[in-house]
């Protein structure tokens, strides 16, 4: 097994990640996240929202629909160009996209590109292609009282989409922010919230999925301060990555994305690159999008996106700084970054070093043996205490205890407390720690 | 203006809700929060959390995808009868929700039924309409590369719903939850996300959106526990609903739903009505479910869903009790709640009582004049230090004093603390209380 088969299997066994539908037989490119999963995915979520709208005071909430006007794409550009190559095999009929089963063509391939490539199927070995086609990736759907039966032009003005990223759903409340707020420049929305890509392939476990929730950041400033804004927010992601999700700053890299490779309405994109298990990917990105989505809202909407400089009265279109990244591309970051295997009395472990106040439980709390009424007495004692001190915490008298130890180090819980017969006498519990695997004794009172 | 109007504009004119895609024109039966809104839906979403999950031992999360394997909604049933009556005027083509603009017709409404009603078009007032058809409410999309041109076939199938409740992703993730973590009966699996359902007639502000967010528990019991088990949620709903969520029990209503009005999978129902400013409307469910979903999931995944007793290893399908609220709902319960106008000076004054733990901002600090520096630097002062303690606090040193004191009573804060000349010479501020506008000083050292 490679590490990211160990991670995957790590997250099934133990209740964090679950394949989509699972009982089902799953249904591709979706996710469950289990009981210890959607605790690490909910303190990874609070922490972003802490650290970049709680603790400052020019970033602000938005929680916008999945579900919005189809123009909010058009103006985007999304209806256009958030296309994939897509091949089908005449032979067997199966769809790729063109770009992943051929090597060193882009998503901009054309059709001859591809065929002189002499790429086979890898579904059944021939060589015998259709045309390239461009597939929108954004999923559709009908809104209002559309019936199959309906005819085409009523089904056509029905069509809606999943959004494909958080950011339009900010953009389009900007103006009703300012009208109600009127912050001062620079100031950013920040929104967390579900996304929809209809991936050809969805693949990697959790990183190229059909559905994932993103956290993003529009950073709205004045044109002129664009670079200083740049640089401010740069160094805030790599706080966050490093300082509250705990990632090893050897492992995130900044991929300067040279300007032929940017994102159309970009003029500045670092990719910031992550080594997975499998290699390296992207974990995040922090986009100068210029004033092109409020400039393009403004056309489309035929609504003034100017802010009014509260002391020159100079009046402008503010320009963007976007820091974007997906909960679960983070979330597999932490993960790959905690896990370890070492050997603790010559057995093999996996633990997890997460840090303590991303772990699904703070402690864990046991009675040494699970048929000593007075120890599960003395144990719960001990469990409520703590439970109104640090919140989430367990409890666990199954097995011996060695075994309660690998399976609290396997789900990253920092510290194990222990009641045995030496409490009744003097109140000290046996703390045993996650990483070092060391046991001190501790006054309950001290805990 | 009658009162849901009120808090409409209320929530418009400060930054809670803004009718979707507004920019646009908006797009029927969506809805976006705004900073403040955002902040307050929030907060109830994580009292929620922490007084149903993280403060039990029993209940865990869960957060499942939205887009699920089809079979999920042929066994739940949603793909045969999630379904309102449509009809269509025939003159003017206008579809409606039968029941909706007719009287004293239910949701099975035959064809002949309606026609008897003699009900008129309520856009071109004609008497002319086609026959009853079933409009299924799930929204459809199409998962896979599956193209605008291709066969009837594979569009079909390709389709996958966008999940009309929450509810499902728990029962279809019970399985592995049980094989993980095999909790001690009876325990709980709490989620919290969105769900859409394709209403035919959006309305009512946030009460009837095409989009939602809801906050379900399903909690599994041995069979002949379930009435002592629906009593002890019953209890614990009305908890939340009344300490947490701060409404007022005597606007809450129980309603005994009859046999023959339950959900087919019921044995019993309790509507939790709320006196909303239009009127008495459903707040929240609490329903017994039976072994209805793992029963049907049973027989469509051919996997067993039954659980073994730890001790009597006697094995059985459990039985379901679920609390399903609607964030929107709440919110909506929460604000009416919250909302009073009343005279201060002799001036009319909108004020939102929110529970203080619920409000977007504990405090707002201020300089008594914004032109005097000493006065400024000082509030500033106040202003790190209260943030510090209280996190989400606001900076007001717009206008006038008392334009300020408006401002902060209609968006729910709960004390203004003014800095004036005083406090440069003693170190007091001058505490207002919003609901009784009370002013004391107070030592900063006290705050």
């Amino acid at each position: 097994m490679d590490s990211l088969e160990k991670i995957v299997s790590l997250c099934k066994r133990r209740g964090f990640i679950f394949p989509g539908s699972d009982v089902y037989g799953g249904f591709a490119g979706t996710w469950d996240f289990g009981p210890l999963g959607t605790t690490l995915k909910k303190n990874l979520m609070d922490a972003w929202w802490k650290f970049f709208v709680d603790d400052r005071d020019n970033i602000y909430g938005i929680d916008a629909a999945i579900l919005m006007n189809p123009k909010t794409w058009e103006a985007s550009g999304h209806t256009s160009t958030f296309a994939d190559p897509l091949v089908e095999c005449k032979e067997c009929k199966s769809r790729f996209r063109a770009d992943k089963i051929a090597n060193n063509i882009t998503e901009s391939v054309t059709t001859e590109e591809f065929l002189d490539t002499h790429t086979k199927c890898p579904v059944c070995g021939k060589e015998s292609w259709g045309p390239i086609r461009k597939f929108n990736m954004m999923f559709t759907t009908h809104v209002g009282a559309v019936l199959p039966d309906d005819n085409d032009e009523l089904s056509q003005k029905s069509i809606a989409y999943l959004r494909p990223e958080t950011a339009q759903g900010i953009f389009t409340n900007y103006k009703n922010v300012v009208d109600t707020i009127y912050p001062n420049l620079p100031f950013g929305l920040a929104q967390q919230g579900k996304a929809f890509r209809n991936e050809i392939s969805p693949r990697d476990f959790i990183l190229r999925d059909r559905e994932c929730s993103q956290m993003e950041i529009e950073y709205f400033v004045a044109p002129d301060t664009w670079e200083d804004n740049f640089e401010i927010m740069r160094k805030a992601q790599h706080e966050f990555l490093e300082k509250i999700a705990g990632l090893n700053p050897s492992s995130i890299h900044e991929y300067e994305v040279p300007p032929e490779d940017r994102a159309h309405y970009s003029k500045r994109t670092i990719d910031f690159m992550f080594d997975y298990p499998n290699g390296e990917e992207e974990l995040m990105g922090l986009a100068y999008r210029t004033d092109f989505d409020l400039s393009n809202i403004q056309k489309a909407s035929g609504k003034s996106m100017e802010y009014r400089d509260k002391i020159t009265k100079e009046a402008f279109i503010p320009h963007v700084i976007e820091p974007s990244i997906g909960v679960e591309r983070l979330f597999l970051a932490v993960l790959s970054t905690a896990y370890h295997e070492d050997e603790v009395n010559g057995e093999k472990r996996i633990v997890l070093k997460l840090p303590e106040h991303l772990a699904p439980y703070k402690y864990c709390v046991s009675p040494l043996l699970k048929n000593k009424p007075e120890l599960v007495e003395k144990a719960k004692t001990v469990y409520n205490l703590l439970r109104k001190k640090y919140g989430n915490i367990t409890w666990d008298d199954s097995g011996n205890i060695g075994k309660r130890y690998r399976k609290q180090d396997e789900i990253g819980t920092p510290k194990c407390v222990v009641i045995d017969f030496e409490t009744l006498e003097n109140n000290t519990v046996t703390i045993r720690d996650r990483d070092t695997t060391e046991q001190i004794r501790k006054d309950i009172a001290n805990l």
